[in-house]
């Protein structure tokens, strides 16, 4: 029997980092979950066991805190680039480094004066900033970088303005078409910036117009908007207005993927309870739910 | 061998229930997840299988959703203690109910003309409020109520005014003594109203002066500007002082249980990467983790 | 206002532990999630930050380390129970320790040659043993110690021989009588062992003819074996029948506590679709689900 | 702004089936949480929320539940793929549909005379069996077939025979060379099947030699006693090792794609403690962890 080893990858998972910029008057602070994951012929370490190759993922690790501590970290983004910029230019054999970074959202505490707290932070939700970087050694020695940043779990509820009619129907169909549902979801949506909007740099996106923070909330904000205001005849067609309008909010970005989970809220047929029900008491189901997924591109 | 039942307790639990009451300028949102509970002589079902006496769970959770539709669902406590009342006063052999709900946090998005949005929600983080209502029958007839309210798995996180010193040590002590640590947590807190202050109503909290939505948000934000502010010598310190604040915040609740959870960040020992750590880069980890806890009562 | 500080209570949560014993011809391996708390006068914390008689949490984990080097670790019991002693008995303003534990389940692989694996072992499931022990300074100075040991989470289903009839009607009541239903539980028992019946010893349960290993496998055993061919008319009188099973399994264990959720598997009404449901098609849910909840005694 | 939809993809996730099937001296259970997806043209709906060309996500959950009527469900390779098939045959304008199912283990109890039990079962652990099946209309109308299976979460451990050695230093590299660690992974495998090994088939694999239950049982086994017995010098190496053994183990499968978390047990330093930890003691950890891996292929 013959065997091809037609992928090979590794790495480290779930480096979780705090770190704290203090300055006179205010503390910053990042919070992520990294997961380092390198690409490349290592094919010695898999047949025979030799490691020569095998950066250790314990090293991986060491790696996200020792940059971190250079590093302004006043984003992910930039962060995650310096990280995959590092495992590619250090080693020779990998032929790629896909960095990948999750938020946790702190949200400073109003102080006692009603100013921004100098250092306290309550929590902002299970919602995730995320960003995806991989920088790829091209096959002409020049790198080809991917810039990737995003929301993971964001809920969202709307009482009404969400219909659902026209479908077709068949044997199995037993779904009323409806003019008035709520519409909750937990949105996931991640953009592509395109090449060269963020540059590494020790300090963050230096040297840079672009703020990326301010990116991030702007497109998130757009979205919010969007979902709130928008007379739904689908979820695939709120999604894709959402997705539209981040393309419009942002000219550095050339792609979105969404998904938005549909999570049912089910009318409930009282009339068994001898009541009726109009349209103000729901079942709320986590399974089955619907998902419903679009990608759109620039141009 | 004779074997005594000397606990009865059944119930249906994680009752999902979204509520809409519509006005015209505004949707009000509830969502709760409710467990009921009922605790009194059902031994013929345990020992025999005779059910005369077991109210289906199936019934509870269709009794749930009628009364959400009949009560007014401003606030969790007076609709938990509707429920836990319906309960006993139905079944003469049931001697007490137990309701425990969890709302899901929502929050309006702020509207295009700044104002709050008619009807659209984005979701407002893992933290949940809490109620629970039991509802005993007495021996003498007169019911015994005891309602309580509060807080689960609230994030806090402090950079800094957090010191741990003076503990005792022994030969199992590694830990060194500290003046400036991040301190983060995860807040539970559960109080409990003094009888009275919470009358059963078809409309929420009836005829009385006592607002339960304005109580819960006054002693939330006390303790989130007492966890801000305090100068922490020990976690003990700071959940005293919280819970104390508690107590100041509302003379109706008698008493208050914490338990803070002391969630590490440690500080990474950075000298055999060759750098040196100044208070800055941080492990996030999330075990293990103290727990601290108190009870504090008034008087 | 006046504050009184009534319960006290801190320690460390989720020390998780794995050991390895060798001998020449196998490896023994024991993981267990370790919960460490301790009750006593810690009033000059809470109050003041003073932390003289503050036993730090990380000192605790600690312990937990050092005193599994020095414990056999062949059962859970004994080694908790060699926890809680050490704290009460190190310090004098302790009154009580209380230790959790649960035990990871590994199952050791079948080897080439059909006998037990040396050392490979294969994942258990989401079942866990647990074992919780108390050990309180009597105000005599002299120690009550409680030890139990239970399961938490075994699944079980069995596809008939379950029932339900004969249960109340109110006009919320819409659940039709089944005199053949799926039952699906996971399992939660906790039971007591008579005072004495496990003595602290660095080997294990030194001195003593008591196996807690085998004991517990047998009670374990002898539950699943009652739900097996249990002819059940209610949850309640299965969980009864498995409680006065584990009391009959073994003389030591004078109270046994269960929980038995009731994970409905409901039917599906099929006629919409054109399908006749002979008992075959079930939609599978996790929420909401019956609790049945039960304590036994033994006299 | 010019936007285009490169991507469309909807359907319903977390269908959760049980299906019993009763013989005169046994009962058959199959539990599978299924999740449907089609692509195709819908971006009517996306663009206008012209629903004519969606089939409701409701819809496509009661077919779940009609199709397993009809169905045999001895195995959910062949169920996926008549899923999959109706889907795509019943909608011109779906390009391809995608099955995903993950299966529940139970585990038949003994019986009371030592047969299995006729019909209960106890839980077989958070592993899954999984199966993944694409069925896509050919630009030529014929259809294109993909049928995956494979193992999700699979729980292993062996405590010795397992080293890492010979990988690079550098100045962030502090992991010592280590001769003798322990190795814990969660084996995720999933494997494709040739073309036409699985046929569609009311009752299961109809008409085939091929016993897809019996298949998965053995590659589960294969990579079980590989990981037991091999040598490793790297994780790498005992993946590579145990996915050579599944395509040995089946001439059906062409590919299979392993990913084997590294689940660090640390070797606590116990110096500090006054102890020395002769590989005996370890800090179970969940965070962060190795991730390898790779994809081998027949070739």
């Amino acid at each position: 029997m013959s065997v091809r080893l037609t992928s090979q990858r590794y790495g480290k998972s779930s480096v979780r980092l705090t770190k704290v910029t203090r300055t006179a008057d205010r503390h910053e602070l990042m919070e992520l979950a990294i997961d380092v994951a390198l690409e490349g012929d290592f094919s010695e370490s898999y047949l025979m066991g030799d490691n020569r190759r095998v950066v250790a993922t314990d090293t991986m690790k060491n790696t996200v805190y020792a940059l971190a501590a250079d590093h302004g970290l006043t984003d992910p983004e930039s962060f995650c680039l310096a990280l995959a910029r590092h495992f590619v230019d250090r080693n020779e054999h990998v032929t790629a480094a896909a960095i990948e970074a999750a938020q946790t959202p702190w949200i400073r505490i109003a102080g006692a004066d009603g100013r921004p707290h100098r250092h306290s932070f309550v929590g902002g939700g299970s919602e995730r900033r995320i960003c995806g970087v991989r920088f790829a050694r091209g096959a002409d020695g020049e790198p080809a970088t991917k810039v990737e940043a995003g929301i993971k779990g964001l809920p969202l509820l709307k009482t009404t303005d969400s219909a659902f009619r026209g479908f077709p129907r068949d044997e199995f169909t037993t779904l009323p078409e409806t003019d008035d549902r709520i519409f909750a979801t937990l949105l996931d949506a991640r953009w592509t910036y395109a090449a060269g909007t963020i540059a590494v740099g020790a300090g963050g996106a230096s040297g840079s117009e672009f703020d990326a923070n301010e990116t991030y909330e702007r497109i998130r904000q757009t979205m919010i908007d969007v979902f709130a205001d928008h007379k739904s005849l689908a979820v695939q067609q709120t999604l894709y207005a959402m997705g539209e309008a981040a393309l419009g909010a942002c000219a550095a970005i050339t792609r979105v993927e969404l998904a938005m989970p549909n999570q049912h809220r089910i009318p409930l047929n009282m009339v068994p309870l001898g009541k009726k029900n109009v349209n103000e008491i729901f079942v709320t189901t986590s399974e089955p739910y619907g998902l419903i997924t679009a990608t759109l591109e620039r141009g």
